[in-house]
């Protein structure tokens, strides 16, 4: 084994699993050889390349910015699951379904052309803190993960992220935190229109939501945006479970794994009852599918 | 200028306008300096990098497919667009709208799974012919064009495939003809369904639009798959005037790019009066717009 490679993950059998893999598909001449362009990689997220716990990102960035548009539209106010995120009642978002907790924060992008929001989400994660880890958001992703995304493209592999949170705001931070580029970034998205006044030509998203990119979703998105059976699949709950599947049902050497929040010293510890991103189905699943659970404490030596 | 690059393009402001641009954006330190992530070139695809007259090529696999699906349901029979497809009235389909033209076409996708589309039309262009350039449809690609998406790519660009047709149907020609892979194909496409049966998980397409990736939809698909603004846009009809129009409008330096079919001797003669993908309002609003008008007659040494 190559002692060099994904130097923040412990020797093991999950180290080992992933470079027998890499290995075995880059063995020019192997019966499990897997010419570069089919090596198509996807990875959940949140939860997945960096924290979710207690509240994704994004609904952070909701929390500070839903404000402004109750200003605009104060019906919200008394309205489930704004009313929550404009009082910042947390227990109750933490709570909602992963639809429920996302879509507010879909809500701030609507109505918004494309650059403003871009411009926006740069200006939060120029700032804002993850209140429980104590750290600017940006580095609150995953050390081991990085490694993993890079040791993966070192060998040829493309990489992808298929989210349930929304496109636009994840590919603002995925190249800076990731190396993965705005096109290689599949997620939730909002209806959009094309729109032109003065010399702008640009893209207005509605208030209606085009795709959630959860669960079955995830596989439907993979297929329009990506059009490959991925060969390698990362996910961390039961949103990632068609999308496993989806990859280890092809045919050839496949590799699916569930990261398992089990380290509430250096994280958190979480699973089938954390409401709006569960790990439950996919963990009793997990071993029938051949699917590798991925546990925190015993796999990486440092998180971030 | 490099005498060995687009070798099939003659000498003249075109080719001087590509090379230019190129040597512009690619100069490290020069105030158009892009960098190569985000140096997005954009191509339509009918017309533009494969011959689209007297029908488009997915329409002649329409002709020859949608007698089995008519057997199935003998309601087509009597029912527009699919009657004139069923009694192969190509007089009749000409002046259809473009909608209309590819309807049939997405048709023999619906309730099919992924693979066995992809199968289907493997088969179909190992052995189908183009009926007026009798030749296989495969060696109906522009070799000018296939000179500019690899001249483009040597100089750091990623080239993206922006079609009317159908996504899937495009990407199974769009790695042989143009060195372009699966996931920088964006297209029309149907809804999808996840599907399990037995050890099989597939998706299966449902018989209903999700996109028509033609005019300003094209604009919004470019914002949902590709995530930035291109820089260089290739187009060859008043379908591709929106992309245009959105790559023109970004800052710094852009290039837009319409072909005209003025070539009755090598290939084809047309513009507005074509139906099914007339070349018109762009046409006339292309000065105006600093979109650079390519004649196929003046500009191609070579067709294909």
């Amino acid at each position: 084994m190559d002692e060099g490679v994904l130097p923040s993950w412990n020797d093991g059998s999950i180290r080992t699993a992933i470079v027998d893999f890499v290995t075995k598909v880059t063995k020019q001449g192997s019966a499990d050889f897997v010419p570069p362009p089919e090596r198509i990689a996807v990875f959940d997220n949140d939860g997945t390349l960096w924290a979710e716990w207690p509240l994704f990102v994004q609904i952070y960035f909701a929390l500070d910015r839903l404000g402004e548009l109750a200003n605009a539209d104060p019906s919200m106010r008394d309205k489930q699951p704004y009313k929550a995120f404009l009082e910042h009642d947390l227990k109750t978002i933490a709570n909602f379904s992963r639809k429920d907790a996302l879509l507010p924060a879909m809500a701030t992008h609507a109505g918004v052309t494309e650059e403003d929001f871009a411009a926006t989400v740069d200006r939060w994660f120029a700032s804002a803190k993850h209140p429980k880890l104590g750290r600017a958001f940006t580095d609150c992703a995953y050390r081991p993960q990085r490694e993993l995304l890079d040791y993966l493209r070192a060998n040829g592999f493309k990489t992808f992220i298929v989210t349930g949170g929304g496109v636009d705001f994840v590919r603002r931070i995925a190249g800076q935190l990731y190396g993965v580029p705005p096109e290689q970034v599949v997620g939730s998205s909002l209806k959009a229109h094309f729109e032109t006044f003065g010399g702008t030509v640009t893209v207005r998203k509605l208030a209606e939501i085009g795709s959630f990119d959860d669960r079955e979703e995830k596989v439907v998105n993979i297929v329009l945006h990506i059009g490959r059976r991925p060969i390698f699949a990362f996910g961390n709950s039961d949103g990632d479970l068609a999308m496993l599947r989806y990859t280890l049902a092809g045919e050839g050497a496949r590799l699916g794994m569930l990261l398992h929040h089990d380290d509430a010293e250096r994280e958190f510890a979480y699973d089938r009852a954390f409401r709006v991103s569960p790990l439950g189905e996919a963990l009793d699943q997990a071993a029938a599918l051949g699917i590798q659970v991925v546990g925190m404490k015993e796999n990486w030596k440092t998180i971030f």
